[in-house]
C-alpha cells in the first residue's frame, strides 16, 4: 500500500503517517515523486484499511497494490481447482460441464420431464429453484420444500447431482436433508456473508454467483469468505453485470472469465440464460463465454419453454440445449492451449 | 402491460397470447400501431410476467405500464408517512431528522462520547454498526452483541434513539433484546428477500438502504416486501450507487429523492458518508440532498475520526457535524414549498 | 407510441394530447389500463418527440414503441449487407475479415515491418492511427500527413487495404488525397453527428465504432445519419462499453453482436483489443466475439509491441495474432448456422 | 507513477523497465513491498505512457499518482478562475450566474418572448440551440444560422449575453459574425479534441459540458486542451452521467460539484434540465446543484413549454424559473463558507 501525500506536507503530517503504520505492526519506506512524499507500506496489508490513511492530514491520495484475498488467489495455489459435484461430475481443471434445468421447479412433472431432456442432451447437473428470490412480493416465490423433494426424485431417476438456490440460513438444514449436490448463491446474496459464512461449515459445493454491480476483486473476496472459513469447494459464475445497456437483461461480462481465470484457481462457469434474459440470444452467448475459456456452463432448460411460469423467455429447449452443449465443448477444445497457456504464465 | 406484435404475427400467435391473457383471468383491448399488432391486458397485472408473453412466437415486445408494487405507491397512500422511531424522534411527514454516530461501535468510550457528541450538534439519533458487512474477511467484522450493549447503554445515558445494521435472521432475537430502535438493512442486503420478510414481522421501524445497483422501481418493490407483509415502518435512505466514475466511492443520485418522493409515501433519508466516501465532500453533499428534498440524513461522526477503525475517511467530526445539521434544515426549510408542491400535484 | 394518461386524466387533458398527435398528421386509437387512460399513437412516429407528450398535463408516461431508425434495420433490408473495403476484401455477408495493425503509425518502419506481419498471420486489411485523439493533451497525436502517406506506402506495398481513424470533416480531403481505403470513426466521435453527415457524402466504407456509452439504440441511430444522408457502405464495431468494473480498460458488450444482428443488416465486427485494454486478455475475448457470431476482428498488432509508443499494452505480436486468426475463423464456422437460423426467423 | 513488478521478477525484467523509464528523461526509486519489486518513476511523467510499461514481461501493475492534466489545476493555479461572458456577466470566484432559455431557437417570436421571460425571472444570459445534435437523423436538427440571426437580435434586445451550441468547427466563423458570447460544446463532443483545439484560437468564453460518460479525471483532460492550447475563459458543466438507473434521463452526479472545485479552479455549473430529464425534477435538482456548490445553472425554459417542440418535458416556464433562481442563490450563499473553507484547505 502506498501512502501518497500532498505537496507541501509537513513532517509532523507524514510522521502521523508513520505512527498509524506502526501501530499496524508493519514497517515503511519514504521515496518522493516531484514534490511529492510517497510512503510505502511494507508486509502483509490485507488487514490495513486504506481509510484510516485517507483521512490524515496531509495525506493526498492512498493506493492499494495487494490485493485483500489470499486463499482464493493462483499465487496461493497456481493449479486449477477442481471441484466434485458428486456423480462423477467434475467442474474445473479441465472438466467442462453444463448444469441445466428449469429456472423455478414448478411440479414433479414439469421437473422430471425437463431432467430427462438435460440428460439426453447431454448435460452433467440439473439445476431448478425451490427457493425464488423476486423482485415483486407478488411474484411466484417457489415450491419451497416441496421443490426439494421433486430435486431429489430427479436425481434418484436420472443420476443428475442437483443444484438449487438457497437464500437464508435457516434453509441448510432442509437443503442438506434432501441432499441437495450444489449449494447455489444468487447474485443478490453475492455478499451476504453471514449466508456465506454458514454455507463454508456445510463444506457442501457452493456455487457463488457474482452480483449485478459486484467487482471482481469485490467478488473475489466474497469467494475468500468461503476459502477462509474452511470450504474450497467454491465454484464461481458470470451471470451478467448491471450496466447503463437496457437492450438485453444485463450485460454479459465475457472479460472476467480471463481475468478470473489469471487471478484465481476456482473454477467459473457462464450464465448465458441470465446475463442476457433473451431465449434467442442464449446460444450465441454460450459460444462466447466457451471462446472466452470458461469451464462450463448453467443454463435454463425447459421441456417445453413455452409453458413456463417463470423466466419463461430465457429458457431453451432440449434440442436447442444438445445443439449448444456439443459446440461449446468443441470451441472449449479448440481454446484449451491458450486458455492454459494465458493462465500458466507462457505468455506474459 | 402491452404486448406488442411482431410486423406479420398470424392470427394463431395472437390468439396464443390471448389464451394465456385469459389463463391469468385477466381481460385486453386489440389495437394496430402501423403494420404491428398491439394486445392491452387489461386489470391487474402485478402477478403477470412479461417473460410468459416475451417467449411465445411472434411476440416482439412486452412494454409493463402499471408498477408492480402497491401499498408504498403515492397512489395507495397520497399522504406523507411518518416513521415514529421512539424518544419522540419521528421521520417524515414534515419531520426531518439526522442521525449520527460512528461507522463501527469500537469500545464504550468510543460510542458514548461520539454520542454526547451527536447529541450536542443537534442529532436525533445514534447510528453504531455491531455486525459489520465487509469485503474482506480479514477485516474488522464489529464487536457484535458487546456492541448492542454498548448502544443501549448510549441511548439510557443520551436518550437517543438507537439505529444499527442487522445481517442476519438469526439476530433478530438479540437486537429485540437490546431495544434497537430502526433495524437498519445495508446496501448489500437490500434484495435480500427472506430477510426482509422475517423483519416485517417485527413491526420495529426498518430503515432499508437502497443496494448499490438496485434500480427505483427493484427498490420500491423491496421496500413492498415490508409492507406486504405487515410493517409500514419504513424508511428508504438514498446511499449512493455505483456508476464508472471512481473519483468518489459511490455517486449519490439526487435525482431519486424527489422521483421517490412523487412515486412513494414512505420518507427517505440521505446518507452523504456512503454516498461519497470522502470526509470533505459530507458536507456538501448533505446540503445537495437536502436541496433536493430528503426527509433527512445520517451521516457517520466520530468524537475524533483521526482513531477511526473502519471507514474512516468519511466520519465528520462533532463540530463540522453540528454545522451541517444547522444548515441542511436551513435549506430544507427553504425548498418546503417546492417539495409539498411538486409531490401533491401542484405542478405537473 | 402510447402516451399513458394519469389515474383521473379529466377529458380535457385528453383531448389536448389528441391535439398534439393531430398536429403531428398521425390518428390514435383509445383504451383503458385499469384506472388508467392509453393513447396510441398510430402511423410513423420516427418524427414524433416523447417528450411534447410527456410535459403535457394529465400524461404518466409515454412509451414508444417503434424504433427511430429505419434503413438500418432488418425490417428495411432482410439480407445481411456484405462491405467491399477493396482489393477484394469484404466484410459481412458471409465474409469475415481480420483487419490488424499497430495502434498508431509511429515510423514508415515500424508500419511496413507490420504490416508483412499482418499479411504473413492472415490478416485482411491493415490498420494504423494517423490522428489519435488522447484523453491527455500532452500525449502523442500521431504523425497526421506523414502517417496517411506511410499508409499509402504500406498498401502499395502488401496489397492490404488501409483503415485509419479521421477526427475532423477538416482532414476527409487529405484521407481520399492518400486513398485511404475504410474511414474509421472512433468512440468519441460515434455521435458526432456533423462529422457523420459528411462523412456520408464521401460514399467511402466507414467503420463506426460504438461509443463507450452509446446504446444499441443510439449506435443504429448514429449509423442511420450514414445511411440516410446516402452512404450504406458502413462496418459497425462493438469495441467495449463503460461500467463500473475497472478490471479491464472496458467491458466487452458481447451480448450487443447477436442482439445487433437480429436488429440490423449491417456488418459488426468486434475489437478485442480496445474492449479489454490488455494484451493477455486479446486472443480469449476473440474468441469470445467469434462465438458471439460477429462478422470479424480489428486487432492492434505490432512487429514487436514491447516498443510500442501508444496503447503498448494491448498489441499482440505476429505468432500470437496468426493463432488468432484461425481460430476466430474456426469458431466462426462453427456457429455459423446458429448465426443464419437465429437472425432469419428460424428460431422464436 | 509507480510500476509493480510481479512476484519473481527477474533482474533483467526490472531493468528492460528501468531502461525505459531513462528512455523518457526521467528517474527511479526502487523497493519492495512483500515478495514483490515497486518502482517509482520521478519527476514529470505526464507524457509518460502507463501502457509502455504494463507490457512489459514481468509487470504487474502500473499506477498513475500524479494527474496528467496541469494547467486547470488547483496546484497550478489556487485562486478561482471567474469567467467574464460579457455584459457584465461574471462566472465563477463568487459569481453564481444562471443561464436560461429554450432547447432549440424555434422562432423569433418564441425567442424573443422566453428571452424576456428569462430576463423577468433574474436570469443573467441566454441559451437557445440552433445546431442541434439529434439522436435520430429525423428528429428537427435545429434553424442553424437563422437560429443565430435571432439570438443576437434577442441580446441587442434584452442586453442578455447568449450561449449557443457549436457542433462543427466549420461553423466558428459564422458564430463569430452572430457574436456569440459563450460557445457551448455538448456532452456528445466533449471529447471531440479537434474541435476543442479550434475553439481554443477564438478566446471565446467556452461552456464545456461533461460527456455522458466522461470520467472526472477525463473531463478535466478536455479541459486541459482548450487551456493548453491558449483559452483559460473555461467553464465546466456537470449535466448527468449516464448509469444503469432509467427513472430519470441520466444520474445528476452531484458529488462531481466539490470533487471538481477541490482539483480545478474553473468555474463549474449544473444542467439540471438534461441531467435529469424532467420538467418536474427541475428544481429540486437546482437547489441540490445550488447546495453542492456550483457557480451557476443552466435551464432551459420557454415561455410556454407546452408548446416545444424539443425536450418539451424538461423546459420549465418564467414563474418557476423566477423561483428556481431566487432559492438557489439563497441556499449557494448558505453554503459559501464551506465552499470556500473544503477547497482552500481549510477542513482536510
Amino acid at each position: 500500500m502506498i501512502v501518497y501525500m500532498k505537496r507541501g506536507a509537513t513532517e509532523e503530517q507524514i510522521k502521523a503517517v508513520l505512527r498509524r503504520i506502526e501501530e499496524y505492526g508493519n514497517s515503511y519506506n519514504i521515496d518522493k515523486e516531484g514534490e511529492h512524499v510517497l510512503i510505502g507500506i511494507r508486509g502483509d496489508t490485507r488487514a490495513v484499511s486504506e481509510g484510516v490513511f485517507e483521512q490524515l492530514p496531509g495525506v493526498a491520495r492512498v493506493i492499494r497494490v495487494s490485493p485483500t484475498w489470499k486463499e482464493v488467489s493462483r499465487e496461493f495455489k497456481p493449479k486449477d481447482t477442481s471441484v466434485d459435484i458428486g456423480n462423477g461430475v467434475k467442474i474445473g481443471g479441465g472438466h467442462f460441464a453444463v448444469i441445466a434445468g428449469p429456472c423455478a421447479v414448478e411440479s414433479y412433472e414439469q421437473l422430471i420431464k425437463t431432467a430427462e431432456v438435460v440428460k439426453a442432451a447431454g448435460g452433467h447437473a440439473l439445476r431448478g429453484g425451490a427457493f425464488k428470490p423476486r423482485t415483486s412480493p407478488y411474484a411466484f416465490q417457489g415450491l419451497g420444500e416441496e421443490g426439494l423433494k421433486y430435486l431429489k426424485m430427479a436425481k434418484e431417476s436420472t443420476g443428475l447431482p442437483i443444484v438449487t438456490e438457497i437464500i437464508a440460513i435457516n434453509d441448510i438444514e432442509l437443503f442438506l436433508k434432501y441432499d441437495v449436490d450444489v449449494f447455489q448463491v444468487g447474485a443478490r446474496n453475492c455478499q451476504n456473508y453471514a449466508l456465506l459464512k454458514e454455507l463454508a461449515k456445510t463444506g457442501k459445493p457452493i456455487l457463488l454467483k457474482r452480483g449485478m454491480a459486484t467487482t471482481i476483486e469485490e467478488y473475489l473476496n466474497a469467494a475468500e469468505y468461503l476459502l477462509s472459513h474452511g470450504n474450497s469447494n467454491v465454484i464461481l459464475c458470470e451471470r451478467g453485470i448491471r450496466t447503463f445497456e437496457t437492450a438485453s437483461r444485463n450485460t454479459t461480462d465475457v472479460n472476467a472469465i480471463p481475468i478470473i481465470k489469471q487471478l484465481s484457481h476456482l473454477p467459473i462457469i457462464g450464465d448465458p440464460s441470465h446475463s442476457t434474459g433473451k431465449r434467442n440470444l442464449v446460444a450465441s452467448i454460450a459460444y462466447a463465454l466457451a471462446g472466452a475459456g470458461c469451464d462450463g456452463l448453467i443454463i435454463e432448460a425447459h421441456y417445453n419453454p413455452l409453458l413456463a411460469k417463470t423466466d419463461a423467455d430465457q429458457q431453451v429447449d432440449g434440442e436447442e440445449l444438445k445443439r449448444i452443449i456439443k459446440k461449446s465443448i468443441a470451441i472449449r477444445d479448440i481454446v484449451e492451449e491458450d486458455v492454459s497457456k494465458l493462465y500458466n504464465g507462457g505468455t506474459k
